[in-house]
């Protein structure tokens, strides 16, 4: 898909850049609100524990680093971890092999020589397979977090290490966050050509910060439903100057990385934070698209008892016929052990549901944030919610941005 | 296992004689309730309108037949319909490689020379192939059915036309139907030294009328629940003269028959006497055990929502770790569209169930045989109970007696 | 969809009167060859019993029939079976709980007065509840079968005995097939307005017989993929003359029909035609499109061990992720029990397969039509195909035509 | 189960420390390899980074720790983790109803008064959940660890914190592991009456060094195959002199445990320390008993294709019923991407099997450990082994004693 066109640009860019002037303050809270509580990273790492040991609590845009090559274009959490985070990497190419085969296939080539792109994503081990394939095939790459919780401390370290210059540690500050996207396009003797974004922050970076540098971006690729709902608003205002695509178009996404993935994720993220059993639990499902679905799979498969709300009649009525019993939420939330909310409405949950519950995204909690609730934080990304009469719910807000 | 032993048979056996002389009539009775109500066939011949289609409304036993080899030592519905037969049991053949591999092997030994079998079971495709093997392995057998509804008429000319004494009809009448048990053990010159019985009909009628004949019986195999209870009053009485093999016993029949053919039995049972879709219809299914489990195995795959009555704490606890809500009947029975009773106790489904349901078992039905409801047959072993109101449910009384 | 539109009509229909005045055998043949191959019903009826017991075997077209109210406006097997076909409507009306609550919602509006509906589709339980629906709601309907063995007898005899205009009984001849389409359309005084239509047979006749009726229909409803085949081919042809809906085309038969249906019917029918139980058995099937999936998933929930061949990357994709083996055929044929072709294609399942399979629709077992293989009929539509070796693959060749 | 009687205990005893006075060195080891090899925690904490995150290389042995009571009757690796671990705590409570429910009703009556309890188990929030719950009825308890790596170090500390004697940290020596047991037993004015064990070590431990305390010891509970195997074989030299129970033989362990706990913990494990994917893969899981079972089901509902080896008859037919194939381990092993070994025997996978898997248990790997492959150790119990030619597998050699 194509969210944009070429023409006509630059006008309605001039235009813009006063609106953009108010953006630090509001846009910037608005994404690193975003960055906090709707994204987070597919892959939950094991080893975390290399990340969290370091007893090195200086900032990185403090440290003086160099990697065994001795550049120092990046910055990282700790260079030394690079190994660790070479081992990942490793595991992770032999779970990516289409993208392994691409490099075999397209050796010595370079179809990609002359792209410089720059991103600004969840940095994981996935990413970093993708970051070197894109090396490989003969792109230059400069790369950013596009959440200030989700870089894999290591794995950037890995990176940094192999060339790529990476500005990423896990627990950025605000500050920091923007530092960091600035490192990757404010360069001397660089420009990028195209942006991999994921959330539309690094997009809207280059936009209000260096609109001339639109002027040399061919395309712009963004993974998120956020990201892309701020380029459609952009292009409906006639200001979106460059093709962009919407990753959530392509038939792997929806079919696969919304049904399959999160098949597989949904009791692996529960599981981490909460070390619960699913067998014999009552898990209220909210929305049955391809996100509820895989939910919903899994959770049957593992012997939870499953509901579903949903007011979709197509998606409904695909419930009922796989066995699941459609519901309100109000019939339910009284019995139910678990709730998933497996759509992007805000509401869905509210202030009245008042037991133990599990909501995937933000949106739907805003009403237990009341004076008389005490929160607690147990783990990170997990609080328990405590009502005046010592009843507790545990709330997984921000425990995965499955569908971007 | 053996329900009896040897010693001390004969006197007893004496004594006994007197309570056996008011059996006709009481027992009788019973064990054709029995057949009628808790017996059935296992496997359902889509070879019925053969059956069915006969004009001719003589009784069997008023007609002159004889086979292409000049016996007429049977007594079937029609010999013509002998090679229908011959390709339901070669169809049959295919499914039973065992039985096949055994014949086999044994091929030219005759291990079973000098077994004298008689039996009562239902005479399906599956039993032919199970007394052709005997007879390839030197056994003589006499037979007749456990049930006057169940036999398949061309399966039985089949037999008959290859050689064997069997004596069963579809639509037997009581009178019939010790006939035709008494045809097996009251011939000339030949006197049975093994009993397989289904139902305990045919060792009961043995034991009543031909005592003397135990003597040379070397042991029963007793392939029913009801039947094998019989025996154990008689062994518990020290009466029981000759060993006795439970089938129950043997792990392939609890853990195969009872779960994976009530998994592979229950939607087609239901499905041909109803043509009902199962996804999305909620079904309670009263008892957790071999029968339960596969049962509601096959039903959740279907895409039913399946509760779960049980009162066995290890069986609840089993439906509940498989993802089956428990519940007691009355909380659901007003908004389930099926029950489906895999137990054998009475008055699990009581007169204030009146909703649309499907009872496997006879026992829990008896409060509806009230004036005030009418009943509808609609088809074979289906009824529809009609309320006053005008409100109806469908009742498959005698679907089927998958455990015996 | 539309397939067509109203203009320009008229001149083009001059012309083709030409063309089909060839079609009487060429597409009448191919007609009902598609209609003996390719179609049957998605409801096997246990009622078979009633219509096959029937010992009158003389032609319905030349009996002299009257229902209760004095009507001969009909032509069916046994008017008498009225009854039971009744209670067969009954039992599906409580299946089709939308057409019950239309009924009741536009009661006494009669919305679609003026309707004068002609059909030809399988006469089943559930079409009877459609056509009894349309009653209510004002239409005026007349029917034939689209299907020379689908039609149940005595669901006809209800509809007959209440009213309706009804054409049709199991095992028509071809020519009685055209009588029974006839006698819907060549009536004195009534024409159609509309057409609902499976398989294209009756517009055809209509368009080759009475094209000047054309002028007069508001639109056609088309079923199957064969029928709306032939429309586009008018279609392109700038010959079709009124819009046409593609049933096909909703989201509810693609989603629903094809995918859950099929897993509630693959093993009824097989179950029903061959007696075999699922467990463990090795199935492969060809295709992996909605009703592909239906089946797998039947198929895998009943134990057995399925593998798929698909040549669409995404369908294989999909098939792989959901848990099943992606093969060629050749890889598995020796090893499998039973081959489903779940695709339309040609030449899937080819001679060199010599094993037991059971294709799903007609046009792969061309190759199995030579002289040293011989063909002998077990069942109806159950046929064993054995080798000059002796051995024998049981072929259900025209099971079911799931997805019209 | 009783595993021993209560006598003749004393004589043998007597003539038994000569045979123990040999194992210091031999059993001991070998007692630790199993520590090592066979045993894990069954819980995997995502509190590990608490854990991990010490920067304080002291042994604990050499602190000077005390808890906020003042008391330092314990040994842990940091009492000031203690609130962390609270709240894992906090959370098991919530999923161990049965407990908690025990301490509510025999709140005051303390049906445990008098009973003192020396154990030695895996240190996790669920043994807490158990130990505070022996404390709440009265019991007095010490405990140590049975796995030199299983302790979560913030539990432990919850534990000292509130007063329970507890002596383990993550990552002991051999020598600490059994200094630890020690202080459980060897207390001035303490005597334990009863012993929680799992793999038997601590029983040694007592009879070796302590044979006199067995006087006082009213029962032993072994929560180990291993442990028990040791009793069976104490037992059948007359040498046990206590009755010891074998939680194994309970019917919840069995069914339970093993099957419900393996299916939701074996893909956790899996995903953990791989990140893999499961939907798609090959799986062989060698051996069909109840951790199979739970394996094969929980693999199966995630998209993988399963292969099972099993050489009893009847588990044989099981897993053939269920829709798995049966094949021999050398049949697959080049076509899998992974191997579960759900069985203790060992030689399972061997050499030749040289591609990736992942043994569940130790014994059957030993053929790995040959001069020309490289071992790299990934994470924490996560090997990689390299051939010579550069092939690599993945080696979760002890992942998980599941069945214990």
């Amino acid at each position: 898909m194509r969210v944009g066109s070429f023409s006509p640009p630059w006008i309605q860019f001039a235009d813009q850049k006063q609106e953009f002037n108010k953006r630090p303050t509001k846009i910037g809270r608005r994404s690193l609100s975003r960055s906090i509580s709707q994204s987070s990273t597919d892959s939950y790492s094991s080893a975390a524990s290399y990340t969290d040991s370091s007893d090195d609590e200086t900032s990185p845009r403090d440290k003086q680093q160099k990697n065994s090559k001795g550049s120092s274009d990046f910055c990282v959490k700790n260079i030394k971890q690079a190994e660790f985070g070479r081992r990942e990497i490793e595991i992770a190419e032999q779970e990516m092999p289409a993208l392994m085969a691409l490099r075999k296939r397209a050796q010595g080539e370079k179809p990609l020589a002359g792209a410089k792109i720059v991103g600004c994503t969840h940095i994981t081990a996935q990413t970093a397979v993708l970051m070197e394939t894109l090396g490989a095939l003969g792109a230059q790459c400069r790369w950013a977090a596009c959440n200030i919780y989700s870089t894999l401390n290591e794995v950037a370290a890995a990176l940094a290490e192999s060339g790529f210059p990476v500005f990423a540690w896990k627990g950025e500050s605000e500050d920091d966050f923007w530092w960091c996207i600035d490192r990757c396009v404010n360069v001397e003797g660089w420009q990028p050509n195209m942006i991999l974004d994921d959330g539309g922050d690094l997009t809207h970076w280059i936009y209000k910060k260096y609109p001339n540098m639109f002027k040399k971006i061919k395309g712009i690729v963004e993974e998120s439903v956020t990201g892309v709902h701020r380029l459609y608003q952009l292009s409906k205002a006639g200001k979106l100057c460059v093709p962009a695509m919407n990753v959530n178009d392509s038939v792997t996404k929806q079919k696969f990385d919304n049904l399959y993935c999160c098949r597989e994720s949904i009791l692996d993220g529960l599981k981490r934070t909460t070390d619960m059993m699913f067998g014999g639990k009552q898990v209220v499902v909210c929305g049955y698209g391809e996100v509820g679905k895989g939910c919903c799979a899994a959770l049957k498969a593992m012997g939870s008892i499953v509901y579903v709300t949903e007011i979709d009649p197509i998606c409904a009525l695909q419930a009922c016929m796989d066995g699941f019993r459609l519901v309100k939420l109000n019939e339910v939330i009284r019995q139910v052990d678990i709730v998933i909310t497996c759509t992007g409405n805000k509401n869905v949950v509210t202030r009245e549901h008042q037991f133990l519950f599990w909501p995937f995204r933000a949106g739907c909690i805003a009403s237990l944030r009341t004076p008389e609730l005490t929160w607690e934080r147990v783990r990170s990304q997990v609080d328990h919610v405590i009502w005046p009469d010592g009843k507790r719910i545990v709330l997984l807000a921000e425990l995965n941005g499955l569908s971007g």
